[in-house]
């Protein structure tokens, strides 16, 4: 039988060997409580213990006042492209930043529900490969959308836009790699699967002051209130994937050190792969903005196409999956999220050599 | 270490052992793919293998015709509340069968969209204790919404109300019990933690003319076109889900025989129980009208609370989960779904009697 892979994966992405070794062993029997986590009431003690623990530790990690919630949702970051302006546009007059495919979809459902956005910036006209500087912010707003890390152009904000509306950051690629200050954010929200779980959970942190927008007559379930109100309980949450998040924000704080160290962890594992890509006399070459690029998503090319489906598919020979770029952009990519190890990295520069040894 | 509990949960409920062995089994390595299936691309081969499998059976079991399509969406059935009427109102006349909660609560969403729901029939005159029988349906309405087992109450639908539009069957906790006639029906959805699956995946079966009353104005997200354009990958579904979901319809397939077999199993357990029950010279005494019950869904009282809580807690004790009644009504209910086996209603029958001679 094949071992593991070194898992590349933009998401669905790699998950923490010790956080699936757990998984494993409970699966059965959680905690001697005679059934799996999958077949256990959402109404238990037991699972009660299991979203308020997770929610404490996530409190704790990014240091969240009392006036933000932590609410688990469904659909994904796609979803809440629609439910942002739905909830939060007081005035009609939503802005965004659009650094790449997910914040054109983001604008894109703002149009949708008659909204006008307002695009404040953009790096469409270098094809998304940087994050626009010095970027003017009208005040009459109603907040400011930013996609922190954008997976599929491998660039990420290394400072928050300033900016009087409060900031909608969508953090579904780089949350929690590293400390962030959440005051100027009146909401942030990820989708689990690159830095926290499995797909089908959907993280959601809200002010206050924002909840107090959201118009009393949207849909139930499309009110963030009505999870705020419930602690994500008004109706039956994806229990087993916020039981393998609380696994991966405990593996975090208390095997990795919680959030100062992920980042140095991230910040060594991107130094070295960008450092060998600058050195490889353009058998490689990275396409992102340098003072832009992504410590979770680092995207390049080769020379031509050929050359890169040979990479990708001797890279999965040599035991390294999920190298290749997102299909509207092509080239390659390494995913190196929180739960990329360090060797995975080593592994993959040493293949990097020895390809360019053979094609270059 | 306690061993696993005969699991009477109303949802999430009991799953197949030989389905949590498999899990267990493939959770670090799936098939040699080197990863686990929460780490593999929802476009990778192996998980377009996942769904298609997953569907390619449920359309074998219902015998769905090629008309109707499978998709996978979140948010639960209280998601489909709100979708159903977003969808599928041509004429802004949604009409409705009030028979609980949840029926209920999916009127309210229609309300809350400004559509007046036709309620067309009702049993809340006898606190929902039975199913409305030579239920006349108005012509001009969009389609007729129904919940074909009633989960709180202990109530099910044996036949579908005779009615000349669309039946949309909120079919969340007796899906793939029997056989069914789907042709009456424009739709079906089913919250997976009752008997397909863990929660955080909603199946929905909508047939072509459905579909072609979607507004193309409406999110992305909440178009049920979304779905069925891209087999329910628009976006990233919840993998994981569907992956158990996918070994669940296997189970039922190929283990139990299909529908026609399971159907013949429930109504041996529910029998087994509901005679035991009726010969109990009222110390247990069934709540739902005897031809409205459910098969699913076994709701009794007992004396009195105290009486409950004690048969509760000594269920418990004797490796009987989650015999405690709806918070909204009280009492006790036996959840006996696909997934839960003869032995265990066995072991319940015996308890009960047990229980009986101690305090009866």
């Amino acid at each position: 039988m094949r071992g593991r892979l070194f898992n590349f994966n933009p998401g669905p992405s790699a998950l923490p060997q010790k956080v699936l070794e757990k998984v494993q062993a409970e699966l059965m029997n959680y905690r001697e409580n005679g059934l799996s986590v999958m077949e256990m009431s959402h109404r238990s003690p037991s699972f009660d213990d299991i979203i308020d623990t997770a929610i404490a530790r996530l409190r704790r990690m990014l240091k969240l006042p009392d006036h933000y919630s932590v609410l688990f949702l469904q659909g994904g970051a796609s979803m809440q492209f629609a439910m942002v302006p739905m909830n939060l546009c007081l005035q009609k007059k939503p802005a965004y930043i659009n650094t790449g495919t997910w914040s054109t979809k983001a604008i894109n459902e703002a149009n949708i529900q008659g909204l006008n956005p307002i695009v404040v910036a953009s790096s469409e006209d270098k094809d998304f490969t940087y994050i626009p500087a010095d970027v003017e912010v009208p005040d009459a707003i109603d907040f400011l959308h930013v996609t922190s890390n954008n997976t599929i152009k491998g660039t990420q904000w290394h400072a928050w836009p300033v900016c009087n509306a409060p900031l909608v950051v969508d953090m579904s690629s780089d949350i929690l790699s590293r400390p962030m200050d959440i005051l100027p954010c009146g909401m942030v929200y990820a989708g689990a699967q690159k830095n926290l779980g499995p797909s089908g959970v959907t993280l959601v942190i809200i002010r206050e002051d924002m909840l107090d927008r959201v118009p009393e007559d949207l849909p139930t379930m499309f009110r963030y209130t009505t999870y705020a109100q419930k602690n994500s309980l008004y109706n039956t949450p994806p229990t087993f994937a916020i039981y393998v998040v609380g696994l991966v924000l405990q593996w975090l704080e208390e095997d990795m050190g919680g959030l100062e160290e992920i980042e140095r962890y991230n910040q060594k594992k991107a130094k070295v792969l960008y450092d060998f890509i600058d050195q490889a006399d353009g058998f490689y070459r990275a396409t992102a903005k340098k003072d832009s690029r992504s410590l979770m998503n680092v995207t390049f090319r080769l020379k031509d196409q050929d050359l890169e489906d040979q990479f990708v598919k001797e890279g999965l020979e040599n035991g390294l999956g999920g190298l290749k770029g997102h299909k509207s952009v092509g080239g390659c990519r390494a995913s190196i999220y929180n739960a990329v190890p360090q060797e995975a990295v080593t592994a993959l520069v040493d293949f990097m050599a020895d390809f360019m040894k053979r094609y270059g």
